[in-house]
């Protein structure tokens, strides 16, 4: 289905623009601000194609991946100010993106025929260990740790695939999973329950 | 061997709940200290079976090593100051099971046909990683780094095991190399040679 | 060819001699020595194996890795004062050795059928992720991130040896390989331009 690829896609941008903000912010050069991005993007879902051994990784066999990733560096550098302005749009992407990244995270690890309860670990994992892998590499502990609004979004997402997509055509279990992130996602930056806009710190 | 699983869940569980109070002492919310508990019971077997190719991981196959660990949140949060009480009891199967985790990841590596030296080397992986990975996502310098006395009794107990091995049963070349870490650790708190708590720091 | 594998075994001495002086500066005891010697030095070429698929890893099944490695703690142990003299001579090697773990790198990753362009990043993967993890593991920023020349200097080489390969012998196409990285780096150093000694920091 081209609309998960375009979400796909769009989310690992997302990520790597937050990985460029990271390098931006602790002072990287070049060179370490590709690294960040490359790893905050892809980081997640390599840890998973490792552990639950798919190799060679995912990225490394559609070079659109690193082509997105590698826009991340020319648009965080010119349009530094109107990311800022644009957050509540990049906002829904990320939150897709983030939805998105655990349902896939599922299926792959469904495939291979792993119990339900490890494919939602390994959802959780794709979603939330780029963030995890770059704020180590930053030397800070990693955000995901101290405000858990983010991580426990993802698996109220992952429950609910989990339990509708026996039930609906996949579509609509992906919608409905997809939402509930999203919502729970509004809701806690509405009412402040933890960090607004993770991926962008 | 049953008594061998019941060890191996032991320790995992040892581990976790080490992994939780690390996690309270950096003000972790609920879900850093979830992961943690996991990093720290299973990183250093996932590290093994990453580095010899064995994936899926271990403990996607078997859950009762995901169900030992779900209860290391749980029983911190209840018995918190018992098991400040209880450490000297805890110490024992924390050692005993440091003692079997290496020994069966040097068991899964000559497995492979890869040499007894590897084998070492991959035992005190097992042993030692998942807290090497709890102290990096902390932001710490490992502990193992700085006091010795953990991992030397690792490969202490590796070597035994690989010289006694062909000459007795398994299971006597297993309590021997089992006995040698443990007198070792013990000696190490009572002469005050190192860490007397290592993974429960 | 003998002399790849000699300057490469020569490579993964003195990448394990660095990550012994980082121990030292960082008061390490001799097992966290030990450990941080053989992370520096296999490292890079572990995590490109993984990535890859390439496992069990390619130092576990040729042992002199681990023998030269082993010699890293004696060496720094005896001729301390002698390393910081040799400087200049170790740096000779010491790049060359970064450029043959790049060719290395990407000549692995290319007979998986993979990218070209993959292969350059698993040329740079091998050859500097050993002091990226050497540094997470000492608790420090990566150098890399902040210092680009370093990087820069391993994607040079790698560009130019994927252009001459088809055209030239495989030999002539190495040895411009490394010179490209070697120049580079000399350059650096004279017109302080980065790090001059990045591995041996």
């Amino acid at each position: 289905m081209t609309w998960i690829y375009f979400i796909d896609l769009l989310g690992t941008l997302v990520f790597a623009i937050s990985g460029v903000l990271t390098a931006v912010e602790k002072k990287f050069d070049f060179v370490g601000a590709a690294i960040l991005a490359l790893v905050t993007a892809v980081g997640g879902g390599t840890l998973r194609d490792i552990l639950i051994g798919n190799t060679p990784v995912g990225w490394m066999k559609d070079l659109n991946y690193i082509l997105v990733i590698s826009l991340a560096l020319p648009i965080c550098f010119f349009f530094k100010t109107r990311i800022q302005k644009w957050r509540k749009g990049i906002f829904l992407f990320d939150t897709i993106g983030i939805a998105l990244f655990t349902i896939l995270g599922m299926q792959k690890t469904l495939h291979l025929g792993l119990s339900p309860i490890i494919a939602v670990m390994m959802g959780i994992v794709s979603a939330v260990f780029g963030g995890v892998i770059r704020d180590v590499l930053a030397n800070d502990i990693p955000l995901i740790f101290r405000k858990e609004i983010y991580a426990s979004a993802c698996l109220a997402g992952a429950v609910v695939y989990l339990v509708l997509d026996p039930l609906l055509p996949s579509m609509y279990a992906m919608m409905s999973s997809i939402s509930v992130v999203f919502i729970l996602r509004f809701l806690a930056v509405r009412n402040n329950w933890g960090v607004p806009f993770s991926p962008l710190r």
